[in-house]
């Protein structure tokens, strides 16, 4: 069966957690809104699906997966369905909830990130909140970022089957989702990035060791992966580092 | 065996969902934290537990969960442990996982009102974010606030079984965690909520319906339940309402 993963086909954003996860699974999926119309695909497709007044289970908003009957809207609640899937969630309940609780300390700083250009609305552009941006960004860069990749630090060195992976000593969903903040951090934030990562070295092997695997290199450089650019999350507004 | 939640003792906050889970249910428990030092509890005890450098698998921050051996972070998290575990969850996989979309989405939403008052950082007062506080409340107020409520009143509406409960025909943790929302959105945004609520009649109904039920009831009008306030997440600042 073929997933069919509904997100915004012209930035990385919420989707790309799952766009990674099957990726480095090497799952067979379509990336819906980013084919083409006669495909059935398109912009207009994802709206469809996210209108659909048949669906008794309608997602919040995108990302969300499509396999067969079975629509799944939230990153972390899709990511929670994919794991044993794609083996991409460790051995039994224990791994897979803590996989899972990983990916929602991600989601938090995700969160985070974003709200550093939208501090005020997500209904203003950033140009119109620049001044509550810098501030946010400030207390982001200051205390949130080492906060995030200190805690990831510290539970990489206390796995007791080394600190190669998250959860046990095989890769899991929360890997590929902590490489991508690295990923974004480093993009939006390139200097504060550099500064917290400086004191969390296992973090950074982590973030190397998913970059050079064999399918997410592949996919890395491919035209699937989209580049980072300030209509998604992570954004390079160069005065918001520091 | 009796769950131990660790989560702040004067305060609502994150760890209400989790009270209310393990209340309705009927759950054996101690909420650490408000137990006096003699019995192990009080704040010094939350903050060795969050500590413990023994821990492999360490909570980012409150509220976490103890079960045994099993330490649980992140509140969705704990919810989805003890979904299935307390009959909270409906029946199946495609019902736990439903139930946790939901969770996640009050998630979005409780994140949301925090930080109308806490728009630039956790980490200055809230009397010195007015200004900010003032423009995230207001979109906040005007965008968030229906969104969020008019998507949960679309999920009752299509509910299959009845627009009684968001999962099928029986309480879930889901139920419990929009009671809260519902409740903390009228504490904190008295007229905001109003008007939202008004175009949202299953929504108000399901947050009265989960009010009346014995044990809920019970614990509403027991001193383990903590009154709002301007601690917590929820938090009445009139001036951010309107």
């Amino acid at each position: 069966m073929t997933y069919q993963l509904h997100y915004w086909p012209t930035i990385q954003g919420r989707g790309e957690f799952v766009r990674l996860a099957l990726e480095a699974a090497g799952a067979d999926y379509v990336d819906v809104a980013r084919g083409t119309k006669a495909q059935g695909g398109g912009g207009a497709a994802l709206g469809q699906r996210l209108g659909d007044a048949r669906n008794s289970r309608p997602p919040f908003a995108p990302p969300f997966l499509v396999d067969g009957d079975v629509v799944v809207g939230q990153t972390a609640a899709i990511l929670l369905y994919l794991g044993p899937r794609l083996q991409l969630a460790g051995a039994g309940e224990a791994d897979g909830l803590w996989t899972h609780q990983l990916q929602l300390t991600v989601a938090d700083a995700v969160a985070e990130a974003h709200d550093t250009h939208h501090p005020l609305s997500v209904g203003i552009y950033y140009e119109d909140q620049r001044e509550a941006a810098a501030a946010r960004a400030k207390a982001f860069r200051d205390e949130r970022i080492p906060k995030f990749l200190g805690w990831f630090e510290d539970v990489l060195q206390r796995n007791p089957a080394g600190d190669t992976h998250l959860v046990g000593d095989a890769l899991t969903y929360a890997d590929l989702s902590l490489f991508q903040l690295v990923a974004g951090l480093r993009y939006a934030f390139p200097k504060a990035a550099a500064r917290a990562l400086a004191d969390t070295p296992a973090v950074v092997k982590l973030h190397d060791n998913v970059a050079r695997r064999q399918r997410v290199h592949a996919y890395l450089q491919s035209p699937r992966r989209i580049a980072f650019n300030e209509e998604g999350i992570f954004r390079r507004y160069p005065e918001l580092d520091g």
